[in-house]
């Protein structure tokens, strides 16, 4: 059982006392006057960024110019970077590697899954995934023909796998908007004693909470770099295929890089073993490098610590906005569900509070249609910080000060 | 009839005195000591880039945080970017984007392109394309199905065009290996006459030689921004779709930022208009930031200007390397062949040549299997400087220096 959270800001700095985290803060470059709980849509940046990236343009690149492929290593950074997020997330290092997008990866390994479970049609997506993967599996469902995507709650997963026609379970690990977890270890089961294979989204749980892949017997997962990882904007993504499947599985997005020998332009493709075969065109090095920063905020990291500070920061945030504004807010979080590491509260003038809340310095995200969304990174934020945060979050909800109209204009991106 | 080559050091000397483009030398850095005779596989840094990249590390990601997707442009990107290379490859800016890599991208217009030609089953390719290509086009057949990959050189094609089965007809403009130019009119209107589409490979071609897609009726085309466009190491591709296909090539890789509305999360695709549906996954902002870079080292260029100069550049290279060293090489452009922006010279000791060259400061590249590659980029080179490069690679395949065991050892890389 959880303890109860701290009900005032002097238990907040008693707790922030005694972090083990509390090293990590210094790891990110965050701007004064601003309490930053979007790291779950883009981690913050990390301060040796900067060197880092400069680096790499102006001595790698700029000195080093194409000799850099080997002198600096580039050509073995999806692999290097792979073999960092591994234990990150409950896998060898030899099952990760980093390429291309979260979209583009989890294309391949769907695509792979088909091939891998003939006479089975249909792709079991949870309804309620972010949606580029419901429109990725579309997007191959109708370009190969005779595949179905059934989308549906997790409440009629259970009969759609009774159904022997599933090949592949399609899942975030934690729901974009309530920040429910899903049973890895249980649906994934279910999904084999199905004859199904199953695929984890992991972009909303890798440098979150502990993910254990290989102890769950997942088949394949894909994730993002760009939020709990810190890898900047636009990072590269990373994909994840158990080892027993790398072997069969076969990526039909073969780019040069995944060739067996890229360097020997050979006019048919041999795919790379192991995780190579994943890789497609020529990745981002830029972003690999600041990938690769992002990765060293983890250094030393107990991922336990860091999920338990997650879940006590959680806590913490959701019983503070109810105790200063009580029943103001809803909650996404579905009765009983575990919690990852950001809370969504719900109220009809969300997008206004979160405009409202960004221009004074609290920044959430708000996802429609009345999701207030505040991600809690334990690797930057401490307990004092969100119990004032959500403080600020009930006393904005009480002032209305969000009614001022500048604060209903919709952005490009929400 | 293009003039004789200069002869004399002291002819290219007063040829770069009166260099139109001379004033965009100073838009790269260059390291002291090396000609770079590589830029058709990896651009040169520009001048400007450094500065551009911390700018958005720093203070976009870093101060902005995601506030800048919308405050600093980063949704914007692609398009804005797309529009800067429109003109270089005779496109109007909303025939344009910026995207993933080159690979993803013909993966996603092949696969459009098949759709648009019903009851045609095969894609008839160049066989002497840059693998890549090739590779990706069979990933497409293999998860399709009922889909042929018909490799042929280019002496081959009317005839297999013949057949009134052929969907589309993917090449590179330029050869990777030769520097040879493929009549991009002509072949797309021969595509036409048998029913068929035309997609360009524009990889080599793009900011190296006028091209001119919309005048040549092209239907669809892809390429890197990592090449001429000195966009840094593994930038953003990008892919040009004929204004007339826009409303009916759908993307198969149909990601949430290729949807009409984004940030709806609506759970079933819908396509955006435009360009914005061949969009994926989120882009490479970094990556991004240093193409944009890339792109301002064209401004006020004129692509015929470029093209001039490297024809000259090339005639002067091959011309010089005959003369210091007459016989010692072969030539890889076919007799009669237009050349691009590189020269490509044979030798069965070519590896070890080119090593030891780059040891001694000329930076050019090796293609197996006897392939010495050198590019012509005419904003950062001057003729005095070819003359030079020319000379050494004359002596240098003279001296025998290369001979040392050193320089045939073969790094993973080549």
């Amino acid at each position: 059982m959880a303890p109860e959270p701290p009900a005032t800001r002097a238990q907040c700095e008693a707790l922030d006392a005694a972090d083990p985290l509390a090293f990590a803060r210094a790891r990110f470059r965050l701007p004064a006057g601003v309490t930053y709980l979007d790291g779950n849509s883009l981690g913050a940046l990390p301060a040796d960024t900067p060197a880092r990236v400069a680096r790499t343009v102006e001595r790698e690149w700029g000195e080093g110019l194409i000799g850099s492929w080997n002198a600096a290593g580039w050509i073995d950074q999806p692999q290097r970077l792979g073999a960092r997020i591994a234990p990150l997330v409950g896998a060898s290092a030899d099952e990760v590697v980093c390429a291309d997008s979260t979209s583009i990866n989890l294309f391949k390994l769907a695509a792979a899954a088909l091939k891998l479970r003939p006479g089975r049609p249909v792709i079991l997506a949870d309804a309620e995934d972010f949606p580029t993967d419901l429109y990725m599996l579309q997007g191959l469902a109708g370009l190969v023909g005779g595949v179905e995507v059934r989308a549906l709650p997790e409440a009629a997963w259970g009969e759609a796998l009774a159904g022997a026609d599933v090949a592949l379970l399609v899942s975030s690990h934690v729901n974009y908007r309530t920040g429910a977890v899903r049973d890895m270890a249980g649906w994934t089961a279910r999904a084999h004693a199905a004859g199904a294979l199953a695929l984890w989204d992991l972009s909303h749980s890798a440098g979150a909470i502990v993910v254990e892949l290989d102890a769950c017997e997942a088949d394949f997962a894909i994730g993002c770099g760009y939020k709990y990882l810190n890898g900047g904007p636009g990072a590269p993504a990373w994909l994840y295929v158990a080892r027993r499947w790398q072997a069969e599985a076969q990526n039909p997005l073969s780019g040069w890089l995944g060739h067996a020998a890229p360097f020997a332009f050979e006019p048919g493709y041999r795919e790379g073993e192991g995780m190579a075969r994943w890789l497609c065109g020529t990745p981002s090095v830029l972003g690999m490098a600041a990938l690769e920063a992002g990765l060293d905020t983890f250094d030393g990291v107990d991922m336990a610590a860091v999920e338990a500070k997650a879940q006590a920061l959680c806590a913490l945030f959701a019983a503070t906005v109810e105790r200063e504004a009580p029943g103001v807010f809803g909650s996404a979080l579905p009765q009983g569900a575990r919690r990852a590491s950001h809370v969504s509260l719900r109220h009809p003038d969300g997008y206004a509070m979160v405009q409202a809340l960004i221009a004074e310095g609290v920044v959430g995200d708000f996802r429609a249609p009345d999701i207030l969304r505040f991600g809690f990174t334990p690797l930057y934020l401490g307990h004092a910080q969100v119990f004032d945060a959500a403080c600020k979050v009930a006393e904005m909800a009480m002032s209305g000060r969000w009614r001022d109209p500048r604060f209903s204009v919709r952005a490009a991106v929400t």
